[in-house]
């Protein structure tokens, strides 16, 4: 009996106990039979360490729909060690094993970047929802663009989703989102946790939203010469709004190189910012500064305008009527579970309605946290707003 | 002072000890100083493994650049190992920590599938060659190309390299050159672990090599229902010609819609295939079997026609003059270093010249052997030798 026969066998076994059938999960590598995910979405992993003395799952997250805390997996006399967790959220779910204290990431399991290093990932299924599914529609492609950055003087690569058909008729032109990671992560994470390419494809095939191009850039950025003055300032936080080096590479550099080789409708009204968590920060900074140049905002699980609004973010919103007529869509949305944002996502609606702003759209992601299916849905309900 | 620092000083105390300046390897995750590499090519690798009673460096192969054995890390007060190796070879080494008897990923390295899994690697830098590096040329793109396979039922992910200027000229053709990984690695190899978009930018820039695609797909296939007869046979050893699964998917499924996708020249004339090892026996097999399909042929690392050449391969090589009307080159290369290939090559060789078979190109890397930067330079030779 061969290694590949008795994991198929191990599985059928660990399915018969669980009493249904428990299926590899889809972010395995090839012919990796663990992590397994049953019906009702318990996951079932494994690990060989025969000279451990202890293996714990350790979820990427207190809250990322895996579980809150380290779960201990049970040695066998074959010194494979094994746990079948309590049903898991739906969704992408960061995760690595803690062998006697070292992170280990799961070598069945592809690697996602995410906490900085490339960590293993598993899928569960969602029974009510496959909007982030490839179907059978026409689909978009994801193209590696790589471009010289005059502000790092390093090469940078970005990966950028073109619609379908971008390619069949040579003179349309398509608006643009510019969508940012979390931190941690990179400009892989939005098309693979994140899904972001299926999305769209079943959008558009749809007609729920509009074909258009999307920019997923990395958020990291180190600039060639030290800044001084003003650009000194990172310009994360709420209010601060110094340009950070991110904003150079996005502004000069990223814009320039997308539409000279992307056939874009090249204009504000035809650009988009939006991120998630760290990205989300971004978006709203970089966004506020540079309102010549994006009149759409998608903010997911982080930033939210706060402060006085009289005097915040330079006196960008000081004037609703003015700030209205200039931004077609300021779009927040979070998960229900990471309550600490749902309620700043509130309180700045009424802020910003209070001061006679317009096209403000809040969405709840309805039993999840800081997670990839809450900024999945977010985008999923983001993108049928733009650009109409 | 916080981690990072730390990092950086630690990193500047292991290149005043080697008397020379180490640079974080340009295969590390973002931010990590390690592992470093001084500017002959010695690697310094790090391990925070405070509970571990032996830690090792583990080549990815006993003949993959980076050396032979498993190295001995040695253990630090502060928890941390460290071993800094002789001078390595230039190139991609694949390689992982052996933490107690476990397979373990350096959380400094990127992943890159090889041996099955998501596998840290190390780039060293070459002295002398910098073909396959970015350079302030115009670039062409990666593009990720999801297909319905009705061989197996299922979606499939193609990576698909279009040539500077494919976007500008809406009525420009191309030649298509399907280009395969090796065993336990995937679609994503060629443009990761072997920079194949950075050689054909350099290419063609420099005129040295006519504009083209390079199709890479995962060369695993599973059918969507059992073979039968002929078919049931794999096929990877010489002379056994029954069509594979993974045959099944590029000729019926992976062609059609390549050939629809994108402005190809859709005819045996403007199409190569080539493989390194595993991907070598495969271009062998299905271009041998498709000379309705293929005219040039690449064989890295591996397969080289071989037995009786009367009878084998379906009798396709028997009528010499033939065969060299209808392929136009069959390209033979490997390492210096592995020598039953390079002995397989030359023998074959011999033996198809024997049999009248012109258009034989063989190709030496001299000093590597069976690992990337092989295939790199087979790739850089092969190249320009295509579609003229």
């Amino acid at each position: 009996m061969n290694l590949r026969i008795t994991w198929v066998l191990a599985a059928a076994l660990v399915a018969a106990q669980a009493g249904e059938a428990a299926r590899p999960a889809t972010s395995n590598v090839m012919n990796a039979q663990f992590p397994a995910v049953s019906e009702d979405g318990r996951a079932t992993f494994r690990l060989r360490a025969p000279n451990a003395a202890r293996v714990q799952l350790q979820p990427g997250g207190s809250d990322n729909g895996l579980g809150l805390q380290p779960v201990d997996l049970l040695k066998g006399a074959d010194g494979i060690w094994t746990v079948t967790t309590a049903p898991a959220l739906p969704g992408f779910h960061y995760y690595w094993f803690n062998v006697d204290g070292l992170q280990v990431n799961d070598p069945g399991s592809q690697t996602f970047f995410g906490w900085a290093r490339d960590t293993s990932g598993i899928e569960i299924p969602s029974p009510r929802e496959d909007f982030y599914e490839p179907r059978d529609v026409p689909h978009g492609q994801i193209r590696i663009e790589w471009y010289l950055s005059k502000t790092t003087g390093q090469w940078r690569r970005a990966f950028v989703y073109t619609p379908p058909g971008y390619d069949k008729d040579s003179r349309a032109r398509f608006p643009v989102l510019y969508l940012q990671h979390g931190a941690g992560e990179n400009e892989t994470g939005w098309s693979r946790q994140g899904r972001a390419n299926f999305i769209l494809d079943n959008l558009i095939a749809a007609k729920a939203a509009v074909p258009m191009i999307v920019v997923m850039d990395h958020g990291y950025a180190t600039p060639r010469t030290p800044p001084s003055g003003e650009a000194a300032a990172s310009g994360r936080g709420a209010g601060v709004l110094a340009p950070s080096a991110f904003e150079r590479v996005v502004v000069d550099d990223l814009i320039p190189a997308i539409d000279t080789r992307y056939r874009t409708r090249a204009d504000r009204e035809h650009r988009a910012m939006a991120g998630l968590s760290m990205g989300s920060g971004q978006a709203l900074q970089i966004a506020l500064r540079n309102l010549d140049t994006f009149s759409w905002l998608g903010l997911f699980s982080g930033a939210a305008p706060s402060g006085d609004l009289a005097t915040a973010y330079n006196g960008t919103l000081a004037n609703g009527a003015e700030f209205s007529r200039r931004v077609h869509l300021v779009f927040m949305g979070a998960g229900s579970a990471e309550a600490r944002i749902t309620t700043a996502i509130d309180a700045s609606r009424t802020a910003l309605e209070t001061r006679a702003i317009r096209n403000v759209v809040t969405f709840t992601s309805e039993g999840t946290s800081h997670e990839w299916q809450t900024w999945r849905r977010c985008l999923n309900a983001f993108a049928p707003r733009l650009f109409r």
